[in-house]
């Protein structure tokens, strides 16, 4: 789990104290501790306090910041939570893929969540390298800002603990985007192979297979065992 | 999104007036809408209308039920939340596996929250044909009762837009049980076939896979998909 100790949950603005002490604790539950407040405008609070549930040390801890560059510094990736499509070519994606990327970081990586009414602003995305979203109902995507902290931080949980229960409580390492790619060539070319891909019209079977198994995301052994299948495949 | 229509989201003797209101903006966020409540301590409430933010509707047609087997009437499958793991033979499934089985269900579904304090009873459980379980800080894992909704509220709807946005606005059908298991056995057979897997000494070969395809949950096509590929190896 200690991967989880680089990574920052950045709230930007926030209105409300008893939000950042909700944040708090859905950080704590999933086991992350690192807070940064850019211009919270009350902190601290009662209210924060009331609503973290004894998560004081995550509050008391928190480092409060005057502008979101300060709050990012050291970090080797930062993504912004949006709550809606941006006029922006940054890539979007969801908290699942967030979370991977997230956690293939060897440095510290940052989390902003805008403003509970008016979300991240502009100047702060162009600070972002990625956007990540949540999935909402397009009739009420009203996610209060704990809640949203809560998904995210449930997700990064959960990517880092699956490795773990994997391999017998050592944590695996992800596979990198080259390793990745290199078994989809690998994987294309025995699909060719045994005439199941017809390279003059591949159709969306390449695209198809990326889907399921991003979906599950790569560790590094799992890729050695497919790669490891394909040789077999290839030598009869 | 029309299967979402089919869950129940039931919360158990909840003490708090408050969660019941923030449980009903974790669902509405998420598509979902239809809230059992079993022996509320007080309900209907002024805070359960502050915190569900304005989702008066969810509230407005909740079902307040005397006993849980009432909540539960006319569902196929209940899957009861725990929080630690318990001396019943339940499986246990992560909330990513709870949304599949969930949504591989025709007829209506219930998950079931138990108290905030003391969790689900031995008799409440004993009503659940499956448990689930959220994965939290061993150290601290005081989930709030409207977060956990919101996790599994999430899950839900992940499970449910993905097939979605994989096939172009067709839902696509998720594979059943028995079409995932025929696909293991045929992978199986075909590993030992090309001799990457010898019978004799399997190792844990077969449940890395599986883990991994767990991980993604598999569409029926995707199953039709590799079961070609495994049939063009064997014909090679």
């Amino acid at each position: 789990m200690n991967k989880l100790e680089n990574i920052r949950i950045v709230l930007s603005r926030p209105s409300h104290p008893g939000n950042i002490g909700a944040a708090a604790r859905a950080m704590k539950t999933m086991g992350l501790s690192r807070l940064y407040l850019v211009q919270p405008r009350k902190f601290p609070h009662p209210d924060a306090h009331a609503m973290s549930a004894g998560c004081t040390d995550v509050l008391d801890n928190a480092q409060v910041c005057d502008t979101l560059p300060q709050a990012l510094q050291g970090c080797s990736l930062a993504i912004g939570m949006t709550a809606r499509r941006r006029e922006i070519s940054h890539p979007v994606v969801f908290p699942r893929e967030a979370a991977q990327l997230v956690l293939q970081q060897e440095q510290e990586v940052a989390l902003v969540f805008g403003n509970e009414t008016s979300g991240m602003s502009n100047e702060e995305i162009m600070l972002c390298q990625r956007l990540a979203h949540i999935p909402a109902n397009p009739e009420y995507s009203s996610l209060n800002l704990a809640a949203a902290v809560q998904i995210i931080a449930y997700e990064l949980r959960m990517t880092a603990e699956t490795p773990l229960h994997k391999s017998g409580g050592k944590a695996a390492k992800m596979a990198t985007h080259d390793e990745i790619e290199g078994f989809y060539r690998h994987l294309q070319q025995t699909l060719i192979d045994i005439e199941f891909l017809n390279p003059a019209m591949p159709g969306r079977l390449m695209s198809r297979l990326r889907r399921l198994f991003t979906r599950a995301g790569f560790q590094q052994e799992e890729i050695n065992i497919l790669r490891g299948i394909l040789k077999a495949v290839n030598e009869k």
